[in-house]
């Protein structure tokens, strides 16, 4: 499948232009087609926001049925037997596709809470250090970032993408990146940088929103220290579905949960005056969590029973390179500011990018936007097929013709996330 | 309905014992007695743990597989235009349930992470001061003050809950409670103690987490400076509901969200690297909210829609009124812990309650137990019935007879919320 990623030095002139009957043989030779019939995807709708809301899973519909009517209806307060394991049980199959070792993930709150519970960890011995960021991380990363670092005493650094490396030196703290860019794409070396800050003593933290679910990450191979990360991208998890949190067992012993609720406590139930914190990653968690989005979450995973990882991160390759080949061919007004290591996503810039991708839906082509100029498409390897990649390229070539830039039902602002 | 709450001073000996005609007289009487038919009770069992978690109100199923299929399924990302309004649109119906200003109540995240959130805020200029709790404060709630007056350097002065209005004086820079006790039942004097606050100048923070639902609470007529509350108990909002959390409008401008993400800033959709706080309630999230769980809750508050508050707070005094009563007359071996200022629980002391607790679940009728010795019912206006009170107490004094502390399969340690 990877005959379609443009090898490096290779001039367009060395090829044919590719066709729409290259995109049927690639589906026709791929191992994950079948997947996309595990989602509700509906009729007319060529979905490429799977980066910012994952479709529904079928099958998870039904499960929340049973957890309402069955478990909340009829079983009432007794089901908090089940319940109360969810937070541990959904935690272990995140760590199945983050490559974390049993135990180490839980799921609960939402990553902006889990990362501020990482963070001030991760920096708590900082004072009168560095911690290095990069300008592309997500904004709400920086805000912890800045919180935190203001309460520890540290100085926050944040340097371009490309200079993280350089910017590691022994009066750094704390490492923390999102591994793929939400903006262009761009996916960061987890396991250098990761070994390049405990070169310089620095323990590493990941945001792994963008990568969960479109390629594996091996969280313990790469001796990764903390990450977190959210459920409702590429693990489909429904909207605002609570998000997780690794810790390196190494670390959990001397773990400090910022916020100390019920659920992390040693003995939830004994109710204590005193928090004492539970032995192992409960200690992570605080407090009751939203059941119904949490079972939600839990069902939605079970499309990535028996799914090779491997297969999942070649399609990724093969979906986003066939996005940027046909946007070379076919959309020369674009500037594809995805770079070669990338995410399961491609972004175009363009000047009325806004307008275009506003038209895009209308037209049944759901990527989105980012300000101030980048139209944003996630190609999810579970769903998207490579003949959807050919079709969406062809209504944006059709929308640009449109010129939606005059339109002005086109202009004001978009709310997505 | 009053004439079964027990006057100051009577004795028993002036007054005939109840019957269960008594309580189908009652039941004709009551005006809130069709709202019972607004929840799917399983049949064969009396539910008595409402205080815990709120049963499944009738078309809380049906609307969340809307949400399910057509918003997140059908939908998909366009359905955050809608979504994105629910923190403040749930928040203003727990608004109009607590007695809040429009636009002061917003609703995600735990309870807990709401305390921390709005104690840190209480505290923040407490260096050297005390903060002022009692014992009966739930254990989270104890844990989140330890945590906050650490950092603020501010002591915390746990007192019995009798002697809280004492401990007020010039150098306490916080009164932090919940109104109504989680084990005994005890209901403190919120306008009093928040005006008794004031005189001194300290802020009032009250957790509401067994009193909205079960009788009005006028926060804003009280001039409370913070409440927090949780989703799932009076008002019913599914197992982890999201929490609600009020901050005074005069408050509201200075208002810090210690964990800073993107749904508290004023300009999300923006990204911008700097965190600018929104100018109203909206500073007081932080992450995307769990949509499903915030659904249900939004779904599950349209009961209370043209339900007279005071009629439920009547309701609520006839209904554990009448237990006491009961309990006084056909259950000696048991101290009711109650006392006659109370919410909408009673909690009867027995060396073996946790036995007695489980013995009543396998006979249906559903309590719960609080370490070390409190079986608790709660009696919930919205579809409790006084004959089912009458049912619950024959159902205890048939469980005592069964003397379960002499089996097995009624000992061990019980985990319900």
């Amino acid at each position: 499948m990877n005959v379609l990623i443009r090898p490096p030095g290779e001039t367009w002139q060395t090829r044919r232009v590719i066709t729409l009957d290259d995109c049927r043989a690639l589906d026709a030779d791929d191992p994950l087609l079948h997947l996309h019939d595990r989602f509700e995807l509906p009729d007319g709708v060529l979905y490429l926001d799977g980066n910012s809301l994952g479709p529904l899973p079928r099958g998870v519909s039904r499960r929340l049925q049973q957890v309402i009517e069955d478990e909340w209806g009829a079983g009432l307060i007794r089901s908090w037997d089940t319940w109360i394991d969810l937070p541990r049980t959904t935690g272990n199959k995140v760590a199945a596709l983050i490559g974390a070792e049993p135990d180490t993930v839980i799921v609960g709150d939402s990553t902006t809470v889990n990362l501020h519970k990482v963070v001030t960890n991760a920096v708590r011995n900082a004072d009168g250090g560095r911690v290095v960021t990069d300008s592309g991380n997500f904004p709400t990363d920086l805000y912890v970032l800045a919180s935190a670092c203001r309460v520890a005493g540290a100085t926050l650094d944040i340097v371009e993408p490309n200079a993280v490396d350089r910017a590691l030196a022994d009066d750094v703290a704390a490492l923390v990146l999102t591994e793929v860019d939400f903006r262009t794409g761009r996916r960061h070396d987890l396991p250098t940088l990761t070994a390049l800050a405990h070169q310089v003593g620095a323990v590493a933290v990941w945001d792994l929103a963008h990568s969960a679910g479109a390629f594996p990450i091996g969280v313990s191979a790469a001796d990764v220290d903390y990450a977190v990360g959210c459920g409702y991208k590429y693990l489909n998890g429904g909207p605002g579905a609570p998000a997780y949190l690794y810790i390196a067992p190494r670390h959990l012993p001397t773990f400090e949960n910022p916020v100390t609720g019920w659920f992390g406590h040693a003995d939830p139930f004994a109710f204590a005056p005193e928090f004492t914190p539970a032995p192992g990653i409960d200690r992570a968690a605080i407090g009751t969590p939203p059941i119904l989005s949490l079972a939600a979450f839990d069902a939605a995973l079970d499309v990535f029973v028996d799914v090779d990882l491997a297969a999942v991160e070649a399609k990724s390759r093969s979906l986003t390179g066939l996005f940027i080949r046909l946007a070379d061919e076919q959309l020369p007004e674009f500037e594809v500011v995805t770079p070669d290591r990338r995410g399961s996503q491609v972004s175009l810039r363009h000047q009325y990018a806004y307008a275009i991708v506003r038209l895009l839906v209308d037209r049944g082509v759901i990527g989105d936007f980012r300000t101030p100029d980048v139209a944003r498409f996630g190609l999810a390897p579970l769903y998207t097929r490579h003949t959807d990649v050919w079709n969406a390229v062809a209504q944006i070539a059709a929308a640009v013709a449109d010129e939606p830039w005059h339109d002005e039902r086109y202009t004001g602002r978009q709310r997505v996330t």
